[in-house]
């Protein structure tokens, strides 16, 4: 599908794409571009990439280019790409935020360059190529957001990569996703952190399986959570107020804190919406 | 250990316990009791139980009888338990909650009766004896609340069975257990209840793994969750303030939802401090 493929930030994400594109044949060569030559050489011997380079204009010849860095740097990634690339070169980012990212290449950019923004909704807590995974995406869905100032080629090109790759892959608008993702991801992530943070020391022991599985994404990387939090600060927003009306609902009585008392048809309710919609996800 | 134990309530706990007692040798007739006559006969037919009644009376001559019935019927079950056995016999329960259990207990009952309230902290969104593991409370740790009321025997005894079943036993008050629980149990099951509640069916496709391991105690039997909830409403009221508060400090600006920011020195101290609580859990 591509002679060569660059990928811009080679973590979890970054990684996995290119070991998925080495094992499905997707591109002949696979340049790694990120900061850190320790950790691009150890990817490169272990077969991960071919080659690497700490420099973005390394990916000048590339017939694609994945931007796999953090939220807060795509839109820059991908404006010194459309610099630097042919004309034509697909452009695409991993980020799990989209709005801000679109809104800000749409206004710097000339029309027409062939980018599409992209969401893989796939990851883990686990941050790093060393938790890497060749089979990451299959079966998962990528969300991809294209935005009319941009090349029409983009998003069927983009599809046919992801496809490759064994994903699945669904369009939306960039503020659909982002809003969809506030209440899908990023407020249970806000949320699962707030129950991690609330846990003293003592109570550690105490702690068990569903403590665990409620806060398993508390332990994702603080840095690039708050850039996606500060991305996508204004759907959080607005999906956290709803929830805390949901479950302060559950009580009733003064707000001294001193006679409130549960609600039980309240609580009985969100309890069984909660379980039918649990069920209906699946294990 | 003892002739006859007797399990009253056998779901996903008490199949469990009496699948472990039987792996280990702790007792040597296993009666099971109920309401349903077509689920003991089961659990009889695969060897769960030696016998089975869907009296409570049939525990009269037990030597131990364990309560895994909701906690809102534990209560009445221990009491009608201590009338019915001879003195001596071990009366203990599994209950998520354990402050209304002991002083309705106290309140009650004459002194010195042989009871400790209990709570294995092991288990499972899922319920039903068909879910019962013979291993679910090895290295798990059980919860015991002794009480002045009650016979001092009672806490050692129960804490050798539970050590025979394969756990480690603590030893806390009641109120200090529940305060406890609504920080590690109610209060996540809760929170994940609200988020897994929001989530609209048209985004059922775009939750992944980290929504899914978030809210998966969502899956857990609302009624029995429900009166969980409503044994231990203040503690969890009171965690459930804390929360709030520290989600909604991650936000500043007017109530009126226009012109709230994120505070981003607020969302990385939760972060980073959510990430080594995680991780001090281990996966």
């Amino acid at each position: 599908m591509f002679r060569t493929l660059a990928i811009v930030g080679v973590g979890l994400i970054g990684g996995s794409i290119a070991l998925a594109a080495r094992a499905r044949g997707v591109a002949q060569q696979i340049i790694g571009i990120g900061p850190s030559r320790f950790h691009l050489e150890a990817a490169v011997r272990q077969g991960m990439l071919d080659t690497f380079d700490t420099e973005l204009k390394a990916a000048g010849n590339a017939d694609a280019a994945i931007v796999c860095t953090p939220v807060n740097q795509i839109a820059q990634h991908v404006a010194e790409l459309v610099v630097i690339t042919r004309p034509g070169t697909l452009i695409t980012d991993v980020g799990s935020t989209k709005a801000g990212i679109v809104r800000t290449l749409a206004a710097e950019l000339r029309d027409g360059f062939c980018f599409v923004g992209g969401h893989p909704l796939a990851g883990s807590e686990k941050s790093g190529p060393q938790f890497a995974d060749a089979r990451l995406f299959e079966n998962r869905l990528v969300i991809l957001t294209p935005n009319r100032h941009f090349n029409h080629d983009a998003a069927p090109r983009a599809t046919a990569m992801w496809e490759a790759l064994g994903a699945r892959v669904k369009l939306m608008s960039p503020e659909e996703h982002d809003r969809a993702m506030a209440i899908t991801s990023h407020l249970p992530h806000l949320v699962a952190a707030a129950l991690a943070a609330m846990l003293p020391d003592e109570l550690r022991e105490l702690a068990a399986s569903g403590f665990r599985d409620t806060t398993r994404i508390a332990g994702g990387d603080p840095r690039l959570w708050l850039a996606i939090v500060e991305q996508n600060q204004q759907a959080i927003d607005d999906a956290l107020n709803e929830l805390i009306s949901n479950v302060a609902a559950c009580f009733t009585g003064s707000d001294w804190g001193l006679d409130r008392t549960v609600k039980s048809d309240v609580v009985l309710k969100l309890l069984t919406d909660a379980k039918r919609n649990r069920d209906a996800l699946g294990s």
